[in-house]
């Protein structure tokens, strides 16, 4: 074997290192790397696309004027420098004449149902509450399983806290955290930082140690055959009759209502108070972000018996922000449990219906949880 | 609070479950339901795409005869029927006016450094190896660790056997296993379906139980930087520095050479051979899947104490495609492992430089792993 042949090798491998589509089927190109994106210290952030044949591009992001035409440079690559960009976990969208798409040169994307989103995470300085900070951390769990009560695969994903496999005579606290229409189990942690933001409130000594549960809150199959009310029956079953007992089978966590915590955003929202006021002997806390509501059937219980709700509810927390197209239905919601002398927190706040405003519901509600 | 309000509010979030950009930022779009791909009993699979403005868009996937246009629709969605598409887990990308994409209807991506590419996963009947079976399964946990020979933060995946969680007394070997340069720490998962092959070779008794590390191949910054070279010499520091005193201070592995494996694919398989040649008191175990070849450099150690190789290792195999592009570079290898006399497998295949050959590698290589 010759050194060239050697460096011919390792060039050809250096190439590949550069190009996106180095495995790609069918045939294997190597266009030049195009980088996107392009984060500056001082936070302005340069997107690019190459797309020769397009004729508008945009960046459509979630941050302050987020929305932007890119320009076309005579390689055909798009591109458009924003910001300076405030520091935050962003989604963004490109839009190739009108169709909207995650950025390919971004590995950091979005786990939805219907991908179409990259992530910009800009960390803080001093870090945010939901930023990768030097303390201990927890780690995540994922999984395939066949749900009994749907008879099909599904994936879920857990958490555990810093230090979990150190303590082995010790039992956690269990909470089951939902995500909403468009996202699945993966987006509380790829995109909503859950495992960050409970490692470092307890860093910070202001939660309990606990191990947090996401399932992908898509049951019905076929992207919501049957509707919603179906589609949270069928997530009640696989929740109660698969993943809690798997869960509690195959985690030292604790076992009584008292140490079960069931909360979600959106669409998640509406089945963590409809699985957490049907099940009080199951759930002693319950949390309601930016929520979808439960349907009058699921609240029967609740509303004949509001005293017994009193007494075995720790918590019921609803938050929704100002510039939510949900506000109305949780104001209604709120004013029934105001009525009905039900005990509730409701946590009215800035913002719409988004993520950023879902970490910070996270991180004031986890601290509530599993206090005397 | 009403009925129709609630009914409304309901009917807003079935909406809204069928809305790929449900949460999409700066406004809600929801346009109807596009399923994609849309797979048959018979394995005849339909791919669509709404995108009303382009002027060509074919899908290009990686099974036979995976290449085809797909026709506009009067609605403005593209669609092509293909099949019956051979059982298996095959990467496509649509091409719209020359630009690769992900399939957005389809949440199944692969993971990359450069995202273009979607997954179709078309399971055999009986299954086949890489298939999720009715087995006991591992579990696989995410990682992101600060790593301090490369001073930044880097994304780390590890795979536990069935059953190590209830057996706290005993320890077991680990095999390092590397992806290649279009990949990252979580596509051996997530598209080479690692943890499943493991869990059903176990199942068959054709394994030993062991714990599968899966590092981020790119060590260099900014798209390989400085060369392939210095990137396996930063991921060699981040391996033994950092990754490998993590893994064995926080699992439960035995931690001498006999017990270490370290494999990879194409630039993976380049790191895997250029770190455990140059490290066989660490290493007795050494896999090369349709690899990258090191540079002198580090065979230097090897050709000059070939008695201490055959000593030291107890495997090293190699395998490659008779399509691949560096079979020759493989086959120029292997001559001069013969010429010195140094021990080693030598496995020669049908296929290319793709991912169904490199499952069946791994399928073929475990078994041999940590036998007496």
């Amino acid at each position: 074997m010759k050194t060239t042949a050697l460096q011919f090798c390792l060039a050809l491998l250096g190439l590949s290192c550069l190009a996106p589509a180095a495995e790609a089927p069918a045939r294997r190109v190597r266009p030049p790397a195009i980088v996107s994106p392009d984060i500056q210290a001082d936070r302005h952030v340069t997107f690019r696309l190459q797309a020769p044949k397009a004729t508008e591009v945009l960046v459509n992001g979630q941050w302050t004027d987020g929305r932007a035409p890119m320009t076309k440079g005579s390689n055909g690559v798009w591109s458009v420098t924003m910001g300076p960009i405030e520091p935050g976990v962003w989604e963004y969208s490109f839009q190739v004449d009108g169709l909207a798409m995650i950025d390919p040169g971004n590995p950091a994307l979005k786990p939805m149902r219907a991908p179409r989103t990259s992530i910009l995470h800009l960390p803080g300085q001093p870090p945010l509450i939901h930023d990768f900070q030097d303390v201990p951390h927890g780690v995540v769990h994922q999984y395939t399983y066949r749900s009994q009560a749907l008879g099909r695969l599904r994936e879920l994903v857990v958490y555990t806290p810093p230090g979990y496999d150190k303590q082995p005579d010790a039992r956690f606290p269990t909470l089951y955290l939902q995500h909403g229409s468009g996202d699945n189990q993966a987006t509380w942690v790829a995109h909503g930082k859950a495992h960050w933001i409970l490692d470092n409130l307890l860093a910070q000594g202001r939660a309990k140690a606990m191990v947090v549960v996401m399932m992908d809150g898509h049951a019905a199959t076929g992207g919501g055959a049957g509707g919603p009310t179906s589609n949270t029956a069928l997530f009640e079953r696989d929740l109660l009759e698969d993943v809690l007992p798997f869960v509690e089978a195959n985690y030292r966590v604790k076992t009584d209502a008292a140490n079960r915590a069931i909360a979600g955003l959106s669409m998640g929202g509406g089945q963590a108070l409809a699985i957490g006021l049907q099940h009080p002997d199951r759930f002693a806390w319950i949390g309601g972000f930016s929520s979808g509501l439960p349907d009058q059937d699921s609240l029967t219980g609740l509303l004949s018996q509001p005293e017994a709700a009193n007494e075995k509810l720790k918590l019921l927390w609803i938050a929704c922000g100002k510039d939510d197209f949900l506000l109305k239905r949780n104001l209604d919601f709120i004013a029934l449990l105001t009525e009905k002398h039900i005990r509730h927190t409701w946590r009215p706040s800035e913002g719409a219906h988004s993520w950023p405003v879902w970490r910070g519901y996270l991180a004031e509600f986890v601290p509530l949880l599993f206090q005397p």
